[in-house]
C-alpha cells in the first residue's frame, strides 16, 4: 500500500528531544534533558488516600463518562483559585479541563487557525507547543528573546508584516527553554500589542507557582478586559504529569468551540485524575504542598548553579540566572572552535545528554550557540557527575 | 472582539445528543439515549486493588511523564490479546494506546486527511466519530446500513465516483447506533474493494466483546494482508469509560504519524489507568470478566426486547433484534401521522428520552423514522417504566 498523508503530518517529525532521549535512557548515561518533575516532589502518599477513599465513597463516579468540560467540582476549585489568587478569569471567560495543557495548544489552533495561518512565538520556544502549531500546518514566526521577555519592536514588526496572524504564544514565567521571565512592562506591552493588531494571545503557564526567588509577576490573562486572551494551566508541574490534567480559562466564544473539539478528540479526560486533582485542591494544604515544592526546587535550582559556576563558567561557558522553572539555559562563548551541536554530541559520547538550543526555534536549521539543561529530573549525584563532565569537555574543545 | 474561527470549527456543532441530555439530566425523565456501560458492570473491587497496589508498589510509575505510545506493558498485553484471541496485528503493524478510542478517530483522521477528503460512513453511524472527521473538514459520504451491514453496491459506486476518498469507517460489530452486525461475506467484500480502490478502512470495534448471542464473526483486520486496515479497541465498554483507555493496532508507517500527532495533543495517556488496564488483564480473571458483562447484558437486552414486543410493536414501532452491543434501533411505521422527530420531542414532554435517528446521519437534515434506545445504562424499572410510555404515545399519536 501506498500511503497518501495529510499535508500537514508529511514534514511533522518527532521531537529532537525524543531522538535525545533514546541516548538518555543508557542508565550509564546522565541525561539532564527531560522536563520531569523531581520524584520526590510527587505528593504520593496523598494520591494514595484520596484514591482509596474515591474507591470507597464514588467509585462508579471515577469510572463512568464524564464530562467534555471537565469534572464540574474540578472546574470551581481551579476557577476559584485563579480567580483569587492570581486575578485569572472574567465574566466572559469560562473554563474546560484538558489533557494536559499540551491539549490547551491543541484545541486552541484547532479553533482559531486555517492551515497556513500565522502563530507569532518566542524564539527560542517549548518543542511541544511548535510541534502541536506545525500539526495544523501553521506558519510560526519566531519573536527573539531577550532576559525580559521578547523584543517588543521585533513583536510589532512582526504583527505589522505578518499575515493571518492569528495569536501570540507566549510562556511568561520561567520560560522553556530559555528560563527566562517576561517583565511586568513588556507583558503590557504585549497586551497592549495584541489589543491594536486584534490578535489573541495564548498564555502557557506550566512553571508559574515554581517560584524560587524575587517577586510574583502579575498573569497578561489578569490584564485581559477585552477578551483576547487564553489562559493555559496545568497540574503537570504541581502535581503529576502522568495524570494529565491541565485547564483553559478563555472567552466563552472559543472556549465553546474547543469544546466541540475536545468531545471528537478525547470525550473527556480521565475522570478518576480529576476527581484527585480536586481533593487534593480542596482537601488538603494545597498552598503548603505548593511552598514544599518551591523549597525542592529552590535548592535544586541553587545547587546546580552554585555546580555550573564552578565547572562550566571557567571553561568559557556562560548561563542566565533563574527565578523559578526547571531550566537553564547556557552558552557557548563566542569564538567556540566546535559548534553548538558538535558540543552536544561530543557530551553524548561522554555520557551527558542536553538539548541542543536550535530544537527549540521555529525553524531548528538556524545557528544557535545555547543548550537546555534541566535540574529537576536529576539527583544531586547525577547532576554534579554531569555538570562536572561538561565542564571537562568545555576545557578541551571549546 | 471579533472572534475568527477556524473554517474547520465555523459549522461545527455540539452533537445533538448533548442537546437531549440536557432533558435527560432531569431526574424525573427516564433516560433511554445514554450509551453508558451499567454501573453493575464496572469491576469497582478489582480496580479499588489494583489502584492500592500500584500506589503501594509503583507510585512514581503512575504520576510521572510516560511514552507517547502508551505503557509498554499495556500495549504488549493488548497486543497478545488481540493476536491470541482475534488474529488482529501483522509484523506490518504496531499498537499505540490512545485516550479512549475516540482519538483513534482522530488522530487517523489527521494523518491520513487533507481538508474537503472524503470519508466513507455507514448511515448511519456513530456522532462521535462523525464529528470527529468533520473537525478536519471531511466530506461524508453515508452508505445505507442494511441488517447485515453497508449496501455493497453503493459502496462500490461511492468508491467510484467519490474524489479523495482516503477511508471507509465502519463498525462491524452490533453498530451504534443500528445494532447490525456485518456478515462475514461482507467484511470481506469491503475489504476486496478497499484493496481494489486502494483506500484504507477504520475498524472501530467497541462493542465487539458484548456479543449476547450468535457466532463471533472474524474482524476485518484479521484479514488485512495488504496493511490497509487500522483497528481501534477499547476499554470503554469492557472496563471503564472514565479511565479513557483505547488503542489502535495499525500498518507501521501510518501509525507513526499518529504517534507524532498524539504528542502535539496529549503528550500520553494517563498513566494510572494505563497500569489499571495492564494488571486488570494479566492479573485478574479477565475472560471471567467479560463472560459476567454479556450475562448481565444478554439478561438486560433480552428484558429490553421483551418490553419492546409488549408495548411498542402493538403500537406500530418496530425494531431490529441484536446480537450484542448497547442499542436498539427502532423504526416508525411507514404512513405514520407524526414525524420521528416529532414523536421524540412528544416522548421527552412525556419524561422519555431517546435519540432521533437523524442524529446519526451524514446528512442531519435527511429524513430519517428510526430512533435509537440504549438498555445499558437504566434500570429495569426505568426501563420499564420508559418503554411503556413510549408505548402509550405510540398508540396515541401514530
Amino acid at each position: 500500500m501506498d500511503y497518501i498523508l495529510s499535508e500537514r503530518v508529511k514534514t511533522l517529525k518527532p521531537s529532537a528531544i525524543r531522538e535525545i532521549f533514546k541516548y538518555a535512557a543508557d542508565p550509564s548515561v546522565v541525561s539532564l534533558s527531560a522536563g520531569n518533575p523531581a520524584p520526590e516532589a510527587f505528593p504520593t502518599k496523598a494520591i494514595a488516600e484520596i484514591s482509596a477513599k474515591i474507591f470507597e465513597e464514588e467509585p462508579v463516579a471515577a469510572l463512568q463518562y464524564g464530562l467534555t468540560e471537565g469534572y464540574p467540582p474540578l472546574k470551581k476549585a481551579v476557577w476559584d483559585f485563579m480567580q483569587n489568587k492570581y486575578g485569572v478569569g472574567g465574566e466572559n471567560d469560562d473554563i474546560i479541563i484538558t489533557s494536559g495543557a499540551q491539549q490547551v495548544m491543541d484545541l486552541f489552533t484547532k479553533t482559531v487557525c486555517n492551515e497556513g495561518d500565522t502563530v507569532i512565538c518566542e524564539a527560542p520556544s517549548f518543542i511541544g507547543s511548535l510541534n502541536s502549531f506545525r500539526s495544523y500546518n501553521c506558519r510560526l514566526c519566531g519573536i527573539p528573546m531577550e532576559k525580559d521577555g521578547m523584543n517588543i519592536e521585533a513583536l510589532e514588526k512582526a504583527l505589522q508584516q505578518e499575515k493571518n496572524v492569528r495569536f501570540i504564544y507566549i510562556i511568561a514565567n520561567f520560560q522553556n527553554p530559555s528560563g527566562a521571565t517576561t517583565s511586568w512592562e513588556k507583558r503590557k506591552a504585549i497586551y497592549e500589542l495584541a489589543k491594536r493588531y486584534q490578535v489573541m494571545i495564548l498564555e502557557d503557564n506550566p512553571y508559574g507557582e515554581l517560584r524560587i526567588s524575587g517577586e510574583n509577576v502579575p498573569c497578561i490573562k489578569s490584564l485581559d478586559t477585552e477578551g483576547l486572551v487564553v489562559y493555559a494551566g496545568t497540574f503537570s508541574k504541581i502535581l503529576s504529569p502522568g495524570m494529565r490534567v491541565g485547564y483553559a480559562i478563555a472567552p466563552k466564544p472559543v472556549l465553546q468551540k474547543m469544546v466541540v473539539c475536545k468531545q471528537g478528540e478525547d470525550v473527556h479526560s480521565n475522570q478518576w485524575a480529576q476527581m484527585i486533582a480536586y481533593r487534593f485542591m480542596t482537601e488538603y494544604d494545597f498552598e503548603g504542598h505548593l511552598n514544599s515544592l518551591r523549597e525542592i526546587y529552590r535548592k535544586k535550582a541553587a545547587f546546580c548553579m552554585k555546580l555550573l559556576d564552578e565547572y562550566l563558567v571557567p571553561g568559557g561557558i556562560s548561563y542566565d540566572p533563574i527565578e523559578g522553572g526547571l531550566f537553564i539555559w547556557c552558552h557557548l562563548p563566542e569564538g567556540a572552535r566546535i559548534s553548538m551541536n558538535e558540543f552536544c554530541k561530543q557530551a553524548v559520547l561522554n555520557k551527558v545528554c542536553v538539548v541542543p538550543g536550535n530544537a527549540f526555534l521555529t525553524n531548528e536549521a538556524e545557528q544557535c550557540s545555547s543548550f537546555r539543561i534541566n535540574f529537576s529530573t536529576p539527583t544531586d549525584e547525577q547532576l554534579e557527575k554531569g555538570i562536572r563532565i561538561l565542564g571537562q569537555l568545555a576545557k578541551e574543545v571549546l
